[in-house]
């Protein structure tokens, strides 16, 4: 059984009935983001190596388990929130294929090399300096929501020494970032390819952005039909329950 | 009544009950993109100057006209063309509002002035070179789709070099060159404000895009609501209808 700690609880992990997650309300829970970015991501089936940057919980490199048998590798700034990862690897028998590493995804190239993965994933920090949002949380979330340990085009240089040439990259951010994105992405030589934006309901603009380029791919980008979460009653829409509960419930 | 050249015909500005439009179906007849861009693009209501480049025959100039009381400049290269929308003004009797301009855009920023302009509106060649598509078009079709007479990236320089700060620069394009747009944009600091992708119908990919920057903006972009053409009964959705119809017919 898992050691649960302060206010830790243990989550199901939703379309995946035989894995638990360990998370906490004021220290990290896994978002929506999180999930949408584990369904869109390109990701090997039999082999390779993933790395998700931002681990957070480890929820990406869980879910990504399941869709894929490659190497994964998760990489976390936080003590407490490495150690939450760590633990759910281990409850769920994920050690052999997940690795859960602790320090700065700035670091990284040095640390793991460059050009050495497939895929990388990343669910970012959101929100550019302390806003008055940021003043109110506690430091695990300030860190988890806001840029204090490195930015995003730092997240997206380490990320383009990371991939191998024609490896993926695959991010969750807000639609507002969009331009910064595209100017990062591009300034370090990945290439968009695929693009979905997900409406909270049908008129409104978009909240999520999901974004995947190609390390030194040709410049041919798609963009994806658009991904509604709520329909007019305020229930999730098919396509919703589908990447959450899977194809087995409706 | 409007003299007609060679296979030229008369045809209704849909909307516009009071407006006709001459055009032809082997030199220039409009699209739904222009029609599209001329509803999204912001204008002023009441006075200032508004630019339409490769104006063809000059139905974005008829379309905005109904929407300000804006002086509206219109630019087009092709001889064939300019005489079409010269001609389209006088038919509409809207020389007074519309001016007709024969050039290359790229001349227009020493021709015109620089900064002069609150609002410019482009529906610029979409393929970069001539295809086999290409090869198959009479040179008119040639040059209004193909990046002959200058690429996206000499659109949106002369777009820069022309409108005022915090002046409003809209194209329509499509989504392939998201990422070129947006790179382009920033370059000539043209901050992207607004996109709207349309879809061709629900589940598809967009196949057309509706861009607005902002001269020297601040970095904040939204992404509005989808657009759909058709619905699953192959008829325009409402959302189509209302643009191009108006409000006074479903």
């Amino acid at each position: 059984m898992a050691k649960l700690k302060d206010d830790e609880r243990l989550d199901y992990l939703l379309s995946e009935e035989d894995m638990r997650i360990i998370q906490s309300p004021t220290i990290f829970a896994f978002s929506l983001d999180a999930v949408l970015l584990s369904k869109f991501a390109y990701v090997p089936i039999k082999r390779g190596n993933i790395l998700d940057l931002c681990t957070g919980n480890g929820v990406i490199p869980l879910l990504l388990s399941r869709r894929s048998h490659a190497k994964i590798t998760g990489v976390e700034i936080q003590d407490r929130l490495y150690d939450m990862a760590m633990r759910n690897m281990e409850l769920n028998k994920l050690e052999e294929q997940i690795q859960i590493i602790k320090g700065d995804l700035r670091d990284m190239p040095e640390r793991l090399g460059h050009g050495k993965y497939d895929v990388i994933t990343c669910n970012p920090p959101y929100f550019k300096t302390a806003t008055k949002e940021g003043r109110n949380l506690n430091d695990y979330q300030a860190i988890a929501r806001h840029e204090i340990y490195g930015d995003l085009e730092d997240v997206i240089r380490s990320c383009s020494k990371l991939v191998r040439p024609g490896g993926k990259v695959a991010l969750v951010h807000r639609p507002g970032r969009l331009v910064d994105l595209i100017t990062y992405f591009r300034k370090y030589r990945i290439e968009p390819k695929r693009i979905q934006f997900v409406y909270p309901k049908f008129g409104r603009e978009a909240n999520t952005l999901l974004i995947e380029g190609a390390r030194d791919g040709n410049a041919d980008i798609k963009i994806l039909p658009p991904l509604y979460v709520y329909n007019q009653t305020g229930q999730y829409t098919n396509a919703l329950q589908k990447i959450l509960y899977g194809n087995n419930q409706a």
